[in-house]
């Protein structure tokens, strides 16, 4: 209610590091802080998309001095996002950078029993891990040089509202969520912000990946959500980190949701919020209703697909460890 | 609504499946089904401790036949959780435990700048992966042989609303609901029952391994929750199972943190749960800003803590890895 009195973030002139910055929601929140004439820094896995994102870019700068800068790094580990934070800082005299857009990551949704070890360990690399290790490195950082900053996560609406298919995915994005409510209530003793997004449909090289494992109950189920690009998406979630929003949900859904599941999170807006959190104290419990109820219905094609999987003849003792 | 129209579940007879069983909230639950008349199986890891819960247990033993078994294993590991699982049916014809109350874990809580890759992992582990790996095994065997079964997870008001210092801990604790939410729906495809607990301060052996560790201001916040016994707490617990209850928090704040965090979670009753929603909805944000406030105005004695520890003089580099 005070935003009115408060000046919005300007990202101009200050170092912005993006994880995943080499294609969708990365490469387009990486543009944009081009585009208002911050210096930004990408990091990712695959040295030639890099190099395809270095061009878009170069295409945006808005300055000479602009500093520009791509780098290739693994970050589901501590050592490699440590790694990956000393070279991102390095152009900068060592200086931490002043914002931290968290978009690396991906997702693989599955049936349960389909899951393996390997699986399930690593859909929480791609969702928690590839974060959370950025945020404790570079948190650490921040408060020894006792330097301002924000750190941006990226959740979904998994994070949410969990649905079939997602039993390994939407644990890690519910995860990540508590990590940024915590660490907004912790980082009050430093000078470091936190936000955290929670898009839905984004219409990125991520969503044909994940749609090649979607189980077709899921995709239909997910039918009714209309989706974003990339850059649409973009848009709002920085708009949401100027405005000093903590949790960012730039569309209707998505503010249902977050309303729905507020718990102690602040919110930007009583009286709005008042609004969604009754929309979906009424239409979340239709909606989930008929989502059961189509599940229900889908038992017999299910196990027909279980069937021609060979799911019900194979070895149980080796079942979690193939 | 329907409940009364409803049977409840009856342990008795049925092979009850307990992990942690050999202390605090887990030995309290396991204790309840042995006097309801149910087989039981308990896993830990420490094989004295085992030794001691199979005493209480066998004092309440209510029929000669009833079979009641301790095992140690390691639960961490989807091969240690696999290896218990084939254990535990074994006395039982090799059949699948009518009921899997996953109750293992514990708490580590931390400053998230003073974690490293190490805690952060055991505390996922001790959270999170300690009772997906059962969870995972356990319903791939029901599937295969279409038993019928119960899975309880647990998480904790944690798993609600984070709180300064559970930076490692509350990720694993909400991650936990992601997949209880999405497995209930999930598992409307077979018939596998799914419930989650919500326990807020319990009194137990772990309790006070969690306060070792546990940051000074965090203790100061949490002095207004009254807390539970273990016995007091395995009833409640129990008694949600009986009822059907998913989300199950038999308690006042849990309550009010469910309502506030409900998503598209089912919940038992509308009304009563809308009284809880309105409480949350107006009072919860009070409790946030007064507990935001206590934790800025622990700024100067955190500074002082955190120079106390060497923190601002240590080596950045190895910063995650030590």
């Amino acid at each position: 209610m005070l935003r009115i009195f408060s000046k919005s973030w300007d990202p101009k002139n200050k170092h912005c590091y993006v994880t995943g910055g080499s294609s969708g929601l990365g490469l387009a929140v990486a543009k944009l802080l081009v585009s208002k004439g911050a210096h930004v820094s990408i990091v990712s896995r695959d040295a030639r998309r890099l190099e395809n994102a270095m061009k878009e870019l170069e295409a945006v700068r808005t300055f000479p001095h602009q500093i520009l800068k791509c780098y290739s790094y693994d970050l589901v580990t501590a050592a490699g996002s440590r790694e990956a934070l000393d070279a991102v800082c390095e152009p900068h005299q060592g200086k931490n950078p002043d914002a931290i857009f968290m978009l690396a990551g991906s997702c693989h949704p599955r049936f349960f029993i389909e899951e393996t070890e390997e699986t399930m360990r690593t859909q929480m690399d791609q969702t928690y891990w590839v974060q959370a290790w950025t945020a404790l490195e570079a948190s650490k950082r921040m408060v020894r040089d006792k330097s301002k900053g924000k750190i941006v996560f990226h959740s979904a609406y998994i994070g949410y509202i969990t649905l079939i298919g997602y039993a390994a995915y939407g644990p890690g994005r519910m995860a990540l969520r508590a990590l940024a409510d915590t660490l907004r209530q912790e980082f009050l003793l430093y000078d470091i912000d936190v936000h955290i997004a929670f898009p839905g449909t984004m219409y990125t090289p991520g969503y044909d990946i994940e749609n090649a494992t979607k189980p077709k109950i899921t995709l239909k189920i997910e039918e009714t959500d209309p989706g974003m690009t990339g850059d649409q998406y973009a848009k709002g979630l920085l708009r949401g980190v100027q405005n000093g929003d903590f949790h960012i949900s730039p569309d209707l859904l998505g503010n249902i949701f977050r309303a729905s599941m507020r718990g102690v999170a602040p919110s930007g807006n009583f009286m709005v919020d008042s609004l969604w959190n009754f929309i979906g104290w009424v239409g979340l419990p239709i909606w989930r209703m008929s989502v059961d109820s189509t599940v229900k219905g889908h038992r017999k094609e299910h196990e027909e697909y279980l069937t021609s999987k060979g799911f019900y003849s194979s070895d149980t003792k080796s079942s979690t460890l193939s």
